[in-house]
Formats: C-alpha cells, structure tokens, sequence
C-alpha cells in the first residue's frame, strides 16, 4: 500500500501519496501558520491529512523535517527554522493515526535515504548527500540505512572544519564547511567580488537586483571573468568538502541537491577535475562518484516515504 | 577456543593467543627482514607461526595491518611503511592454514574494534579511534561493526582538512589533520619554538637530544611557558579534529590511542575543556566521551583477534 510522504519546511509542508515505484500522486501543501504555537501547528496539519486523505489511503506516514531529530524517540529536539523545540511529533501523529506506522527523520537523512531507495544512487550501500542551499545539510547512508549518531545528532558534515580559525558559522564554530560551500557562502563571495570589481558583468547585474546562485553560475557561462573567479573558487571550497568525505567515508556516491546542483554538468565537471587531481586514495582507488540529485522538486516527499518502504 | 592476534608493524610482528575475555598468552615477536620480499616476508611469518604453535592452539587467525586493506578479498593494496603492494595475504594465510578461519583489516580498524570488544569503550554501537602516531590512523566501529568503506579504503580521518592550503601533506592534499595532530606534528611544532625561544627549558632539552612527544609534555608539566604554549596548540589542532568527529558521526566514545595518549588526564582535560566550550550541538546535546586506550602495548593483538569473536 501506498506512504503518505510529508515534506515539512521552513514555510509550509507538502505532502503526496508514493507508491513502491517512488510515484507520487495526491499532493498538498499547506503553509505554516506561525501565529500558532509548535503543538498547534502539528494539529493543524492532521486536520490537513484527514480532510484531505481518507483512512485507507495508505498504511503509514513518513516525515522529514528540519533540525536535530531523534527519531527512536519521535521528537523534534530542535528545529531553528521552525522555532520547534522538544515536540513530540511522533506521539501527536501515533494519537491521530493509531493504526499507522509513523516514522520521523531529518530532511536531509530522508533526501538521502529517497535517492538510495528511488534516485540516482539507487540499491547503493553507502552513500553521502550534500545539501547546498541556506546552509549545508548532509544525510549520511551506510550500509543501506540512515547513520543517526548518538540522540540523532551526527551528520552535521556542514559543520565540520574547512578553515582554522576562518568565518564565524551559525554554531559557534569557525570556518566550518557550510560558511564556503552554501548557496548563502557563494552569494557572499560573489557579492565580495563584485566590489573589487564593480565594471564586471557579474556587478552589473547586482545593481539589477540580488544576485542568487543560478545566475551567478549563467554569467560565469556566458564568460564574464569575475563570476568564473568566483565559481572556480566556490568549487574549490565545496571539493575540499567533498574530498573529506571521500576520505572519511569512501562512499560509492555523493549526491548534491538543492538550488545549487540544478546547474548539472557544469559543476559536475569542474567538481571531477578537481577531484581527479586531489582525491586521496593509493592506487588501485575507488572512484567516488559525484552526482545531483534527480527526484526534483518533490525529493522530500518521496525521501519522507522512504522510510517505510 | 582461542583466536591467534597477530599484529604487523613497521618493522616487526607480534603475536600471541587470545581468549574471549581478551587475555593474551604465548606471546611472539618476530623481526621484518627488509632483505626479503613481500612473499617471502610473509612465508617467514608462516613459518614462525608453526615454529611456535600448535595446530590445536587456535581456531582463526586475525591480522591488523598498516595501510590500505581489502577485507574482503584478504588484500594489502598497499602499504607504505611495509613497502607491500597488491599482497594476497589472506589467500597465503589460507593455504597454510586451510582448516582455520583468516581475517585481515587495517590496524587502526582492529584497535578500534578491539576497544569496543575488550577496552575502554566495550559494548558500544559507534565509535571512533584515533592513532597519535607518525601519522593520524582512524578506525570508526558504526553499529558494532567497522566501517571499510567502498574498497577498504574510508576511514582515512587523518586525511581530512583542518587547514585550507595549509602545511604538504604526503597523501598530496595541503593542510590534512595529520600534518598537525600527529606526534610528528606535535615535535614539528616544538622544534619550531625552540627556533624562537632559544633560552627555554624546551630549547635545552631540545640540545641535549631529540624531542618527542612524551618530554615535550613532561617539559610543559613542570611549568615551561613555551612547552605550554606548543601543547595549547597542538591541543587545539587535535580538538578540532575531533570535533569534526562529534560534529559528522557523534559518536558515544572517541578513543585515542598512540604514544601520544598516555599523556592521560593532562592531556583529556584539555580537551574535554576545549570541546565543552566548542562541541557544536543544541541542547540537549549528546555529550562524546573522550577517552584513552587502555589495552595497551598489546593493543593490536587484541584487535587483530577481535576480528573473530
């Protein structure tokens, strides 16, 4: 029977029907109302499921949601972006639907345990995923399972170090990887740029308003200079990233998702060539391989489910 | 029945029985001779193993070895202080002892698998261990069981960045935590200091002999400023390493093991201080507890046997 996958972000929660093929129908969203308080807003969205699916639609429901998750227990330690602090999603859900399996995990867990089970990293045992987007998510697959570490807080891998003594990050740490190799980190390296160099292609288009990763990565395409300096230097910082991984883990795939990893080919060149030069391994090496993301726009969703298949 | 831990080093080889409680008895040691090759080198251990025991003394055969390890396939790919390559150890260990169980891994990987059977981490799901050497080895036990990566070849910690561009490393990446946490890193450090504090109690004792990291310590301990500040560095390099481990596996335990660790509780309360200020993680945090072997000189037979029980 089909997952009720649900997709729960800073602003609102999607959710849709995946059968065993990873197909997704019956989707809905609902913003999140952030008058209410966090037990509210949990009520709010069952009465969204049972308005909107009816009991024999599927037999359980999956959620991934931002934050530190501890998933045994079914509790959101804490999520920054929504402001949840020790809720007990897990119970509230089991209560509502007494006769269905619920599972709780991170996003970023869930978006790597959906590429394993659905994506380009398909029946593949260890397996690491990258979120590039306001900051660096990472769910960490092994041996087919989602790695959880002590109380659900490991994978943090955007908050590993990159720079001694480098930019101060959200957690308190210096120079940890998420402050270089984010959408928010490549902004700000082209917004840099862009005051050394303010006749560039890149700087004119920033007096047309804010410069986001995709169009960063056009202009650089279509050849101005200072956005190629900044791209290569962005891919730099995300290789050395990625090299880590490689090393720490020897995964057989690192899939990059978020707004970053639509640019495809172009960065997946630049991020190889990289790799081939500097990734350590005495031959005969195993090759990473370097892939985005490819169940789009509703990878949550089908992430969120693939925790009960 | 009893497992034989046969530990390979640089340039020697131990051995010795080992029970399911860890104890080891009949001990052996045999020198490497460098005059010899690969094959031959192993033939000799062989012979020796028969010289010493019976056939009845044990039930399997574990081996630690230094380098990149294939466990799977009984392959050395490549070991750069033994100088072996491609070396089907596992096949020769089988046809000389057909009737007996043969396992081989990577040295770092049975002391942490060791740690978790019979040290100071026993009974814990997911560790990780760090050898303060010549280099910084890791073994990280994930769900009882030691984690290879693809080919054997994850669980390089040692080479993972802590300082972009900084100091050559020999794997050819710049800047990899080996290059400051090892013991090596530690005497680089201090010989470094004795340059610019000549009159220290640190640069004298540097006159009459080589440092290492044992008298460094020592010197620290009875109050030289400078060996202070060279442990303070190294103690904050160290750290942030192992944060890094906090930060991506969270793990129950980091064990360190190495000369290096027997500096104890001088050295633990440093960090345990350093990371109690910079262990990212909101509230409640899992705390990782920081700890040192306690197996000892005969470590690496014990882990080698662990492998077979």
């Amino acid at each position: 029977m089909k997952i009720l996958g649900i997709d729960i972000g800073g602003t609102s929660i999607k959710g849709g029907l995946v059968d065993q093929k990873g197909e997704i129908t019956n989707l809905f969203s609902l913003p999140i109302d952030k008058k209410l308080n966090q037990e509210e807003q949990i009520a709010a969205l069952i009465f969204g499921i049972k308005e909107t699916y009816k009991e024999d639609d599927f037999s359980g429901i999956g959620l991934g949601i931002p934050g530190t998750i501890n998933p045994k227990e079914g509790l959101v330690l804490f999520s920054n972006n929504l402001d949840w602090h020790e809720l007990a999603i897990g119970d509230m859900f089991k209560k509502a639907f007494p006769n269905k399996k619920i599972t709780i995990d991170n996003d970023a867990n869930v978006a790597a345990l959906g590429e394993v089970k659905f994506g380009v990293a398909k029946n593949e045992k260890n397996v690491v995923l990258i979120t590039l987007g306001t900051g660096v998510g990472s769910g960490i697959i092994i041996d087919g399972k989602v790695y959880e570490g002590e109380n659900g807080q490991g994978a943090e891998i955007g908050h590993s170090l990159l720079v001694m003594d480098g930019i101060k990050c959200t957690c308190g740490r210096k120079g940890c990887l998420e402050m270089y190799a984010s959408a928010s980190a490549l902004i700000r390296q082209a917004d840099e740029a862009c005051k050394s160099r303010p006749n560039s292609r890149l700087a004119k288009a920033k007096l047309n308003g804010e410069l986001d990763g995709k169009i960063i990565f056009e202009i650089a395409q279509k050849g101005c200079k200072t956005a190629q300096k900044v791209v290569n230097n962005y891919v730099k910082y995300l290789s050395e990233g990625l090299i880590n991984i490689c090393n720490v883990f020897r995964p057989s795939t690192i899939v990059l998702s978020g707004g970053i990893a639509n640019q495809g080919s172009y960065l997946i060149d630049k991020i190889e060539s990289y790799l081939d030069e500097n990734n350590y391994g005495f031959p005969p090496k195993a090759k990473v391989n370097i892939r985005c993301s490819m169940l789009g726009y509703n990878s949550g969703i089908i992430g969120a489910a693939s925790l009960l298949f």
